[in-house]
C-alpha cells in the first residue's frame, strides 16, 4: 500500500491545505489518483462509474474558481467516491441491480449537493452490493483480493484503503460502513442516526438507514461529516439543531483521561473469529485501568431478531417494486430476505421500533460513566472468498439503537489483515465520540 | 342553555379578563360553574372525577397568586376540564376503562402542566369513552339527553356545551373532537398535527393521535390553543419552531377575502344525514361566489381503510396488556378492533402510512387556490340513543393527513340539534384557518 510521495498519498485535510496555499493543484491531485485508480482497479474493482476526463474538468473548474478568488469550500479540490446509492445528477446511480441499470437521477442526493458545495470533486461511483443489501459487487479487499471487501459499501471502503480517494460516502442499514471499514483497515464513522440527510439515497429502511464517512485519518472523517451534517427538510428524520464542532472538539484534549466499557456482545462467542478472541483482551489489557469488561443488560440478546423484523418488512417494501417486476433478477438471499419481510405483522414490527427508546437508556448508564464502549468492528479478518462480504452482526446493537459508531484500524489478524477496533457514544455526542477515537489511537500507537 | 348573568356563562377570554381586572374572582367563576354542574351532572354525565373542595382550593390560591401581585398567565384562574386519557398528578386518570380504575399519574401531561402554568384551575376529569376508541361512557347530549355528544372526547365536549366550564381537552384519533363539536354544538379545534405534546396522554396511536381543545367561541380555542402549542422533547412528532400567533391572526383581517372550497369526501352520498344534505348545499348557496365545490382526488377513496389499518394495529399494540390480561372487561367492539389489529402485516400497515405524504401533495394543490376546505363535521345530527357515539367518517381523512381542523356550530338540524361546519387549512397553517373560521363565522351570522 506504499506510494511514495505521489498526491494521491495524501489526506484530504493535507490535499485541501495544499491546494488552498497553492503547493499543488486539485488537477494533480485528481491526476494522482487517477493513476491509482489506472494501476490497481483492474485487480480491486472498486468503481462502477468512472469518467476521468470529468474529473480532471472538475478539477480545472475547481482551479478557474481558485484563481478568480472565490470563496473555497473545506473540502475544495478534493476528490470524493460516492457510494453508487447516493443519487448524482450528472452520473448514473444504479444501486447494485442489473435492474436500475442506466438510472439517470435528475437532481444531486443531499449528501452530494453538500460535498459539491465544500468545493469537493465528485470522482465517480463506487461498487454496492445489490441494493445495498448482502449480494456482492465485484469488489476485492485491497490487502489481499481473495478476500472480500466487506459491504454494502464495497466500493468506496475499498478506493480509500488502496489510496483511489481519500474520502468516500458510505451508507449502514446493519454494518455496511463498519465492516467494510474494518476489513480495510480505514476509519469508517457512521454518526448519530438523523444527523446525515438520507433524501436522494436509496431508501431501504428509514428507522435503520444511516449515512458515513470512510476515510484515512480521523481528522479527514471529521472533516467530511462535518461537512455532510445538516438539518435537511427532506429527511424527515434530520432536525434543526446546532451542529456539532467535530473538528475543533477532535482538535482539542479530553478534559480527563476517557474511561472505556469493552463490551463484546451477545455475538462475541459463536462469531468473532480466533485472531479477534486474541487481538482485543490484548487491548483491554494495554488499556489496563482505563477500561472495564463489562456485560451488555439482558434485552440486547433480542435485538438481532428485532433489527431482522424491521430490515425485512422495509425491504418488502422498499423493493417492492424490484421484487414484482423483477425478482427473478434479484439474488436469492435477497428474494427470501423479502419474502420472510412479506410475512412481518405490524404488531412485531411497532414492538421491535419501541424498544429502540428503553435499549438507549440502558446505554446511557452505561455512557454515565464511560465516555465510550469499544467493541469489535467485525467478526475479525476479512474472510476468504468474494461471495459473501461477511457478517455485519457487530455492528446490530449499534444501528438499532441509532448510535454513533466508528470503526478504527487498530488491530492486526494472523494472516496479516486488519482489524477493526469499533468504539461507540451516546447519541448526539459525536464529537466527544471523535476526541475519544483520538485518545484511543494515541494510547494504541504509544503501545 | 340560557344562563342569566351567571360568571359560568363567561367565555374564557371574558372569564380571563375579569380575573386579572378584579371585577370577579376565579372563586366566584369555578363556584358558578360548580353549581352549573351540580344542577346538570345528573342529567348530562360529563364528569368522571371531580372534587368541588379541590377545584375551589385552587381558586383560591390563584387568588392568593394574584393579591401578591405575582405575574399571571393566560388562563388564570379560569377552570378547564381535562379528558380522562390526560395524566394529572393529583386526580385519577382512569382511561375510561374499569381495567384502569383507581390509576394515579405520578406525573402531570404536558398539556395539564402547561395549562397549569398558565394559570387555569383544573376543574376535574372529563368521561371518555372507552380507551379513547368507540364504546361510550355515560355522558349525554346538553341539546337532547336521549342523543349521544359523540366521542370519544364525550365528557369535554358536554361539559363545555352546557356551560360547566369555558374550556376543556381533547383528542382525535379519528374524529374525536371533530365529532363531539359537532354533535354538541360547539368549537372543536384540533390543530395540526405535531404541535400538541401528547407526552402522558393514553397513546392509542402515534401516527393518528392529536390533541385540541373544545370552546364555545373562537377567540377562546386560539386562546387555549396557543398555551398548549410547544416544543416538548418527550412527543418526538413535535419540533421546535416559532409558535403561531393565533390569537393576533385572529383578531386581524383577512388581506382578502378567503376562499373556499366545499368538499363533501366520499362519505357523503351514503352517511350524511338528511339535515345536512339539506343545511350545506344552503350554505354554500349563501356563500356564492366565496366557494367553489370540488371533488377530493381518487385516493382519498382509500383514506378510510388506510386509517383502520394503521389504527387496527396501532390498538393492538398499544392495548396489548389491557387485552392479554383483561379481554374480558374490554367492549366487543374493541375487542373486535383489536383482533383485526393483530392481522394487520407491517408491508400494509408502512405503506398505508408512507401515503400521508402524497396525500397532503393533493391537498396542497387545493390550499394553493382555496384558503380552507369547507366540510360537513359529522353525519349531521346527533343520532338518538346512548349505546354509540356516531361515525367519525368526517373526519378520518383529515385526521390521517395531520391537517388542522375546526368544527363550527353553525347549523341546525330539523330537530334542533346542531350540526358542525368543519373547516379544514393545510398543515402548519392553523392561526390563518382561525382567521378564516372567524370570515366564515361572520359570514354566516350575517345572514
Amino acid at each position: 500500500m506504499s506510494l511514495d510521495t505521489a498526491p494521491a498519498s495524501l489526506t484530504a485535510t493535507e490535499a485541501a491545505r495544499k491546494i488552498r496555499a497553492g503547493e499543488i493543484t486539485s488537477e494533480e491531485l485528481v491526476q494522482s489518483c487517477l493513476e491509482r485508480i489506472e494501476a490497481l482497479e483492474d485487480t480491486i474493482g472498486a468503481w462502477t462509474h468512472l469518467d476521468k476526463d470529468y474529473a480532471l474538468a472538475q478539477a480545472k473548474a475547481a482551479q478557474a474558481q481558485r484563481q478568480a478568488g472565490e470563496s473555497l469550500g473545506p473540502l475544495h479540490g478534493v476528490p470524493v467516491g460516492i457510494k453508487d446509492i447516493f443519487d448524482t445528477r450528472d452520473m448514473p446511480t444504479e444501486n447494485g441491480t442489473v435492474l436500475h441499470a442506466g438510472r439517470q437521477p435528475k437532481a444531486d442526493s443531499t449528501v452530494v449537493a453538500l460535498l459539491r458545495q465544500a468545493g469537493a470533486i465528485i470522482m465517480g461511483k463506487t461498487v454496492t452490493t445489490e441494493l445495498a443489501v448482502l449480494h456482492p459487487g465485484k469488489t476485492a479487499n485491497p490487502h489481499d483480493p481473495k478476500r472480500t471487501p466487506g459491504g454494502s459499501s464495497s466500493g468506496s471502503a475499498a478506493a480509500v484503503a488502496s489510496y483511489m480517494v481519500p474520502l468516500a460516502t458510505g451508507s449502514q442499514t446493519n454494518g455496511s460502513m463498519i465492516r467494510p471499514a474494518s476489513f480495510c483497515g480505514i476509519y469508517g464513522y457512521k454518526p448519530t442516526h438523523g444527523l446525515i440527510s438520507r433524501h436522494g439515497v436509496l431508501p431501504q429502511s428509514r428507522f435503520l438507514d444511516q449515512i458515513g464517512v470512510f476515510s484515512r485519518t480521523l481528522e479527514d472523517a471529521a472533516l467530511m461529516a462535518q461537512v455532510l451534517i445538516a438539518h435537511d427538510p427532506n429527511d424527515p428524520d434530520t432536525r434543526p439543531h446546532a451542529p456539532p464542532h467535530l473538528m475543533k472538539t477532535l482538535a482539542g484534549e479530553p478534559p480527563v483521561p476517557p474511561r472505556l466499557a469493552f463490551v463484546t456482545t451477545p455475538a462475541w462467542d459463536e462469531f468473532a473469529d480466533d485472531d479477534s478472541k486474541a487481538a482485543f483482551p490484548e487491548l483491554m489489557e494495554h488499556l489496563g485501568d482505563s477500561a472495564d469488561t463489562l456485560a451488555l443488560h439482558k434485552p440486547f440478546v433480542n435485538v438481532y431478531g428485532w433489527l431482522k423484523t424491521i430490515m425485512g418488512a422495509d425491504q418488502a417494501m422498499s423493493y417492492r417494486r424490484e421484487y414484482e417486476r423483477g425478482k427473478d433478477k434479484l439474488s436469492p438471499i435477497l428474494v427470501d430476505m423479502i419474502e420472510q419481510g412479506q410475512k412481518v405483522l405490524a404488531l412485531d414490527y411497532n414492538q421491535a421500533a419501541a424498544t429502540r427508546e428503553g435499549l438507549n437508556l440502558l446505554l446511557s448508564e452505561i455512557f454515565d460513566e464511560y465516555d465510550a464502549i469499544v467493541t469489535p468492528a467485525s467478526t475479525g479478518q476479512a474472510p476468504l472468498g468474494l461471495d459473501t462480504t461477511g457478517n455485519p452482526i457487530f455492528s446490530t446493537p449499534w444501528t438499532f439503537c441509532g448510535v454513533p459508531a466508528i470503526s478504527l484500524p487498530l488491530l492486526q489478524g494472523s494472516d496479516g489483515m486488519p482489524i477493526g477496533v469499533q468504539l461507540v457514544g451516546p447519541r448526539g455526542d459525536d464529537a466527544r465520540l471523535l476526541r475519544t477515537a483520538r485518545w484511543l489511537v494515541e494510547a494504541v500507537d504509544a503501545e
